[in-house]
């Protein structure tokens, strides 16, 4: 199962905030979280047929640890151009790995035809309660251990969105904060679709980014209603404003953030959000050290 | 003062190992510990007068971290080719930089001038019991945190050596840990006073090293008394076995490794330590993105 990761303080233009470090997390990011909550719950006919997923990397690693640590076989719809350390992790715990082309091949009906020829339950990456859940348990970390750090409740959690999984789950687990999701430019979907108030996807041609983990192209009615029923907000942040993320991580925190897992500590540095009262995750730290170099040079 | 850093738990060629994180310490490395402790012992006199050290980077930085969170001056005599990172750090903290030339000048000297001007106290980076103490406190969290993971007691503890403050402080907090110093080869002075039962110097032109926070001449009676009475035992590493725990540690670990802060894991890795029951010092993090980047390409 996964660890209670670290509140580390550091200060932002001299203000002090805490980084939820969920690069820590086994397998490098939080999805770990989900996966192990979602595999507990399944029965001894399910475990034996095993799990398909489809996810480009983090949702992959989560979802192949702890399927081998629960003895269960597990295979997972990978995008050819995932991340090499993505696949090495994945493939690191013994899961079966598919390819796919994201142009031209469609991963949902890959990942659900696999698992219909198996009788394997498909494990989605944050469409699905016990997902939610699961990334929750960060959200309750994150309360315990500022209300002992600080010595007062957290006010506001900033929170890295693709799906919603994360954000939906901490705001589930976290009542009484201000929820902030935050995305790359051109892939603010959630953040706009809270603004809208009803879901809106991400617009057809959408910029290229960095932040692989966050490439989702519309979120799910659970996870926008949960954030909705939140009040959450969104903001978006450069590439740019990325990679100066994972600068300061890597030179003040002494972290390893992935540039999906720095968008939230961007939304700070670029002073786009508020600092009392303020966690920031850190969501995953899955980055192939060549392209961490390229993009923070 | 200090945080708790955490025990982060990994796999070594498929045997379980515990990594003690002090590269997320307050300033990146263990040396906050002790220079807490010391300043704080301090009397009101010696408060005003502040504080006198000389350092490559780490001391220097959780010298003049404390300094400024107790309220008190701070001047650090540092070597002119210090890593950008650590002369950073130490300024960021408000303390006042003298540079020295490594080849020329003598650093104990210069500073004992300045001390004896100012009124100011000296503190130096090993060879202090009070710092020796407070570098301990760092054996006496693993004790605990080994305990909580594992359900057992640790069996062995594999600390980076320069001067011996972090090894001989953690082998009083740790009294039925096996101790393992490691340092860069040609630098392993301490390992071979453990050998020899007596103190030797690194003989005349060490070869070069990645490790500057390791580049310590000569070892101190107390550091090397407490660790020969405690039958600590050393082992040394290449520069290539260090730039691959280096590797190790961000790919794996997701944190920031700084050359001399990952000879224990490097010597780990390289099959030269038990790994049953260990758990491995990481003991600090600053060192610059383009370092970092051109010793683990």
């Amino acid at each position: 199962m996964g660890v209670r990761t670290p509140l580390i303080s550091t200060e932002i233009r001299g203000e002090p905030v805490h980084i939820k470090a969920e690069c820590l997390q086994r397998t490098g990011s939080f999805k770990l979280r989900g996966a192990w909550w979602r595999l507990t719950s399944l029965n001894e006919t399910e475990k034996r047929a095993g799990v398909v997923a489809f996810s480009s990397g983090n949702h992959a690693q989560g979802v192949a640890w702890a399927a081998q640590r629960l003895g269960m076989p597990a295979l997972i719809v990978m995008p050819a151009d995932a991340p090499a350390a993505k696949v090495a992790g994945t493939r690191a715990s013994g899961a079966e790995i598919v390819f796919y082309d994201r142009l031209t091949e469609s991963r949902e009906e890959i990942a659900a035809r696999i698992a219909a020829e198996r009788g394997a339950v498909l494990v989605p990456s944050f469409d699905d309660p016990w997902i939610v859940e699961g990334q929750g348990t960060t959200g309750l970390e994150i309360v315990e251990q500022y209300r002992e750090a600080a010595g007062k409740e957290v006010k506001r959690i900033v929170v890295c969105c693709g799906g919603g999984g994360l954000s939906s789950g901490i705001s589930l687990a976290a009542p009484d904060a201000e929820i902030v999701v935050v995305e790359p430019e051109g892939w603010d979907d959630m953040g706009e679709s809270l603004r809208r108030g009803e879901i809106v996807p991400v617009e057809q041609n959408p910029p290229s980014t960095a932040c692989d983990a966050l490439q989702t192209l519309r979120v799910a009615e659970l996870t926008f209603g949960i954030l909705k029923g939140r009040g959450a907000t969104g903001v978006s942040v450069s590439e740019a404003e990325v990679a100066n993320a994972m600068r300061f991580a890597f030179e003040r925190l002494k972290i390893v953030a992935e540039p999906g897992g720095a968008v939230a500590l961007a939304a700070a540095l670029a002073g786009k959000v508020p600092l009392d009262g303020t966690v920031l995750l850190v969501s995953g730290g899955n980055v192939d050290p060549a392209k961490f170099q390229a993009l923070t040079a």
